[in-house]
């Protein structure tokens, strides 16, 4: 069974937990609050379907390190569509913190139905996450419940701290790679190493081989988000589905940004005059590789790729399960086998 | 031990356990972020002090009911903490929703820091929240912390479904008695009977006698409610704290608007015109009363009020713990005893 066949069998099952997890909200009287979660994960409303869903990363990490530990997956199904509500609890909230209209091609949440009504779907979605978790104690023990509880709660208060500083950037033009990291760490390591670490315990790995699978997603997470901010440049468009340099546009602080920033030559002086505008983005970009920008990220993403799979190596990954999270780990790095 | 005593015992444990949850968001890099959530509970910042965090109701309930059944209360302090953590994760997201910048005489979390930091000063809130319960393995079999993170889970999804029709019944004119117990049920009630209800599994108490306890937990939230619905539009100042006749101003769906709109009388053609202005208060207020909105509503709460004490007698709390907890109610219900 390679990563295609892993994805055939485990997604459908992956969204027929997530859809009855959601449809604890349902209720006579709040019919429109329910479906403006539904809407939200792509299931219903205008533009539902494949595309809007999302690939669902997550909930298969944790499916596929709970298989190459132990071999069953089916009962790790709750902790999968947990995580994968609370990245979908984030990017509602996410959504209206960034005031972006879009996400997927269709309008957000707070687009739709304004801020009020979607900061409450993001916290019924928070919400319900937590109760996927509990309900691990359909297979496992109360104790395991409650330790996966766990390691999802810390990752989740790492998820706030990274968006705080995500913010907090904003208002600065100081920031350093340090800043760098802890935010990344927060933004998207702190999820994807819960994902990891819980699918190893819910294969029963000893602690040590569950602190390497931790590892393994935490840097997974980096090197992932490393190679996501050089497409976010130089990325091409037809490929990465967005439009490329978006990221210039957006202001994000993305390394290529922060390594310019930090050398203090004419690209920091452009970005500290204020946005790039479309028309600029192509010379911004070409500016940007000039200072090395491009070619130390590259650099990095090479490094942080190398450390993830050397974790992941030390993480033994055990049969079919085991070479399909490699091969998930080598898509979502760009990398080919 | 009367109510004055226990408070004077447990407020200071309460305050204890609430500032170490709160302290798991501390971090070097995110120290100002964690100094929002002890803003928001009242600790620190201009204002700070007994009158900016509040009355506390909610943990003491919680330690009351486990009081009033076992003896003990000092274990269950983790799940005192939660709820009173849930209770402000919803006030500071209410406060954006609402768009209120004053709470407790204090410039709310999104009038100081913007609406983003906001909603994510409430997010982390959240998290910390179901940390807490899951603190409760210090003291009791991981079981009873998965049990009691289920019953608060519940009433938080019930929050969000009385919080989603708040909203939406701003839109409409047509509402009823019906939608009002159902709004107040998930916004009031819910909570409130998850505090009963934990209490009282904490305590030990057998199944039968949780739900006594829940039931009188949620029939207290209708009580209270209904009261402070009455004082929204008739109270004294003085003793409400609160400028009288401000739920007018605001256009809250308090009970006795729905039960004056129900008449189709001049209330209702006075209501649908739009916002009440400050010099109409009075005048609007003594319509009300004519058109026997305040008898109706004092009626419901005396029915609500006795049927909450039925319950919290079948209930039967034991000894000093047990009359603390009839000494609450009926402050709560600003009755005298």
């Amino acid at each position: 069974m390679n990563l295609k066949q892993h994805i055939e069998v485990m997604l459908p099952e992956i969204e027929k937990e997530l859809q009855g997890q959601v449809a604890r909200l349902r209720a006579d009287n709040t019919r429109p609050f329910h479906d403006m979660l539904t809407y939200h994960m792509g299931w219903t409303g205008e533009g539902a379907g494949r595309e809007a869903t999302g690939k669902r990363i997550r909930p298969l990490v944790v499916l596929l390190a709970a298989a190459s530990v132990g071999d069953d997956w089916l009962p790790a199904l709750p902790a999968a569509a947990a995580v994968e509500l609370i990245h979908n609890f984030s990017l509602v909230h996410d959504d209206v913190q960034d005031n972006s209209e879009k996400r997927r091609g269709r309008p957000t949440v707070w687009a739709k139905w304004g801020v009020p009504m979607a900061i409450n779907v993001g916290d019924a979605m928070f919400v319900i996450a937590y109760q996927s978790v509990m309900d691990l104690t359909r297979s496992y023990p109360a104790e395991t419940a409650v330790r996966a509880a766990s390691i999802l709660h810390e990752a989740c208060l790492d998820l706030t701290r990274g968006q705080y500083l995500d913010m907090h950037y904003e208002e600065r033009h100081d920031l350093n790679l340090d800043d760098y990291w802890q935010m990344v760490g927060g933004k998207t390591s702190a999820l994807l190493s819960a994902c990891t670490h819980i699918g190893a315990l819910l294969g029963n790995a000893t602690e040590a081989r569950q602190e390497s699978y931790r590892q393994f997603g935490y840097r997974l997470g980096l090197a992932f988000q490393v190679q996501d901010d050089i497409l976010g440049i130089w990325g091409d468009e037809a490929l990465t589905g967005k439009s490329a340099a978006s990221d210039l546009v957006e202001g994000k602080n993305s390394l290529p940004v922060l390594y310019a920033l930090g050398k203090q030559g004419k690209f920091a002086e452009r970005w500290k005059q204020g946005p790039i505008a479309a028309d600029e983005v192509k010379a911004v970009a070409a500016l940007l590789e000039e200072e090395g920008a491009r070619a130390f990220a590259e650099e990095i993403s090479e490094k942080e790729t190398r450390t993830a799979l050397e974790l992941l190596q030390k993480a033994a990954p055990q049969g079919a399960a085991g070479e399909s999270m490699l091969e998930l780990a080598n898509m979502l790095l760009k990398r080919n086998q």
